[in-house]
């Protein structure tokens, strides 16, 4: 995980080989160092097909989630664990370098009350077996805090660095996302400032998922943030234009939040690249 | 509504006598022009009460407001329209100029899809029957767009604008809140633009509804804006603190968004009356 | 003066029938709606030449000039006159629209105290007598403040407009430039808005004269302004990358602001474009 | 030098018995850690006057000033050295902690081309032998770069950066001042991140060097720099609202930048200080 790569949302969210078909060229023409997978149904998913395309194309992969009701972390740890360790196996078999996301629990997770011991408790027991597993396959993994409404158990940086360090597993790393830093974090820059010790990912998504540079993200702040900790990990592009509506119901996009794809990867792609390299991060 | 105000939940969500008592004086003394006051039931309100706490603190006021599942504009119009009827009865009597909100719809209300027309013409109907009788009752309504987590069908100033110019009713304005814009516009001005024909109430809330000027909002960019339409509404203040259960499920607030009701009242609202003095708003 | 252009300092700064043949068809390959010329030395201007290839090109022009200092307005208001004048004619020669610039004055024009009534005085007597001129040949006069080291007599749009609105003639107008703005105005919007009325004109420079959008101007800020007021000038994008030393002398420009003009062109020139279509300017 | 200070500049630019007298108890009454004291003139300082009021009212203090034109470094090192002994024996009688500002040249010092090796060659040696003996009286010598107007030679955190590592002593460090980044850095933090290694002093002035928090400096990206590289310096708020003709020429200060001392210091001090507060550095 390292360079500039992009969520393979912007083409499919279906990762059959027809997905994986479209998707591994198109990235590689727009030069990208990795792709996100996402990995909703690893039934679908042929992993030696994805493979031998990543290897074709000299491109890397991360596979990312979140889980599904019956195996969220905070009540069925257990159920979690399995879910993850299926997902690591794949992610190994796609040659992928991690699986990050919402791995703790549920996107659209929440009990109508604060976070509770009990939860956190379920949380750091399941994380734990999960990264174990996972450094066994050679895998990082990565949990990513999102906004109150996806989930009330990691919203913020600190709130994953305190897991993560209550868990102590050296392959868990923090996945942040500007699109949900937005609206937690005290400042653009000061998740990234919490979570400096575990930060190896970034979702580069801005305000509204729409197009990157046209919304309220402060780029400058969260590349100079970047930079200032040193950043070397990935830094990947997210915008959803293109979803599947049970997956729009999770993230609550109603409306077409950019004009177009090419709206996204012609202006919203430069963007990002342009601040990145300003502050020599690519 | 005009000047500078504050939303009643820095004090108390419940508006019955001894919250009215403890509110309004409280109110007076940080020299807020008008509160807002919230009607979740307004079956505990002593309104004759009130309005003679208001007159005696030379108070204004304004009511707001979200509908019960029950009465959701967009699948039961006329429980909709009785539901505000209720509320504007009550509003008149406390002597409030206008009710906002949510008031076509409930805060936490989704189906998981995308809005229908179906929808917006019951909404259509409901806020034409519900502004007419508060005309009648001499009263403004105004619609507040939110965030796509807390209702599907109004998320932004072009939105409400839409709707406000299909139902064509003189009291009916919009009511923006900086906290849903900053995560639903294309930039911190973008929705003030939008809405400038029928904006006048604002609510300044920050990215994460805690302490005014600590979050993301760019709060230069909403006054700018805000002056360069000529902005003469009310200008309120909001912060999440102390929620009810059940109110935080609907706002998804599940920790403490900020320090303190000293370091609202006395750092942020500071920081908002500066900005809102150095751009001539108040 | 309307669409998105460019000042030619990115060709050259000598406008003889070379700079000329350089810069015209290069400016039109990048699509420019105008372009902005420096009438430094009208005695090299070939202003026929100028005119058939702008016509050739189908491009318009706008000239501009900072006074030498025997003919700075505050003290020799005759004088300002002349070289307005002549400047004037060559401009209409070219078939420009517009003279504009530091026409009350010098770049560099610093007496080492506060202004005075008697140098206004001379401004406004040569402003008026220099936009009557302008009128009978057809063309617009505009004025630009600049900053405190540049000029110690127009800093703000507000003074701007206290002149024109002194002068009184209605084809004086105020031409703002966003990195004299970065530093003389409190907030990026409040130079526009308070020009409102008579800006028609507007350089976009970055806060260090080098590649748009890496240096500190609030862009959205600036854009954002100029939609509300319902902007309809010229956009013209400035960096100082090729100075000549007698140039780079008044702008201070000591060491490359940017690293090349590529970089200008072709990351600073679609992040204008980008933000101007955005906010429908273009 | 720590904590949260002011520019005397607020109280006197005269530092004569009498200004100390008025300064220091005010700057103490504001509950600043320390105080900057322009040392302008040192024949009318004195100093053990100044040491005895900073004992009594508990306050450390800074030294700065800018070398006058027949002592410049560029071109008169050895007269450089010899004013800057000479202010380093006062600042060691007051007690002061360092000597800063423009220590290397003046301000107001442009030859009209870009600084030339000699230049460099004649600073940096001049800097060599008064870091020497700022040492032996046990204070620090800092450096601060200033905007392109004020000074040709030392205009960004890059370029201090690479003098302090050309001279070599461990008690030469950067001062950076918010109001010359905004001009020079390409973003607000990058002369932070630049100068990171060396940076012991910042001055905090906003953009048109008036009220802090009314102008274009991003505050939220500077705290952010300055909480990312662990800065343990000092703050110093600072506002030219009160100047001498002489020393307003030099900073080119034609106009009020603020409406009043009691602006700067009760609507832009606690917004500087709360800003600071958000960020732990304080």
């Amino acid at each position: 995980m390292q360079g500039f790569g992009v969520h393979t949302s912007m083409w499919t969210m279906y990762w059959d080989r027809a997905g994986a078909e479209r998707t591994i060229p198109a990235a590689a023409a727009y030069r990208m160092d990795f792709i996100e997978i996402a990995l909703l149904d690893t039934s679908i998913v042929d992993a030696p097909h994805t493979r031998a395309l990543l290897e074709q194309h000299n491109m890397r992969a991360v596979c990312s989630l979140g889980l599904p009701q019956e195996s969220w972390a905070s009540v069925n740890p257990d159920g979690a664990v399995a879910h993850l360790k299926n997902a690591i196996d794949k992610a190994a078999e796609m040659g992928a370098e991690a699986l990050s996301g919402v791995t703790y629990g549920g996107i659209g997770e929440r009990t109508g009350l604060p976070p509770t011991q009990a939860e956190y408790d379920n949380i750091a027991r399941a994380l734990e077996a999960a990264a174990a597993y996972a450094k066994a396959r050679g895998l990082l993994l990565g949990i990513e805090p999102v906004n109150r409404y996806e989930n009330h158990l990691l919203n913020t940086g600190w709130q994953a660095r305190d897991m993560i360090e209550r868990v102590g597993a050296d392959n868990l790393f923090i996945h942040l996302d500007t699109y949900h830093m937005n609206i937690e974090e005290k400042g653009a820059a000061n998740g990234i400032l919490d979570a400096r010790e575990h930060l190896r990912y970034i979702h580069l998504s801005e305000s509204d998922r729409g197009t990157p540079g046209e919304g309220t993200c402060d780029w400058d702040e969260v590349f100079a943030a970047l930079a200032a900790i040193n950043f070397k990990g990935g830094l990947a592009m997210e915008s959803f234009i293109n979803m599947m509506p049970e997956v729009a119901y999770g993230l609550a996009v109603w409306r077409p939040v950019a004009e177009s794809f090419e709206e996204v990867m012609d202006k919203g792609l430069p963007f990002l690249r342009n601040k990145a390299a300003q502050y020599r991060l690519i």
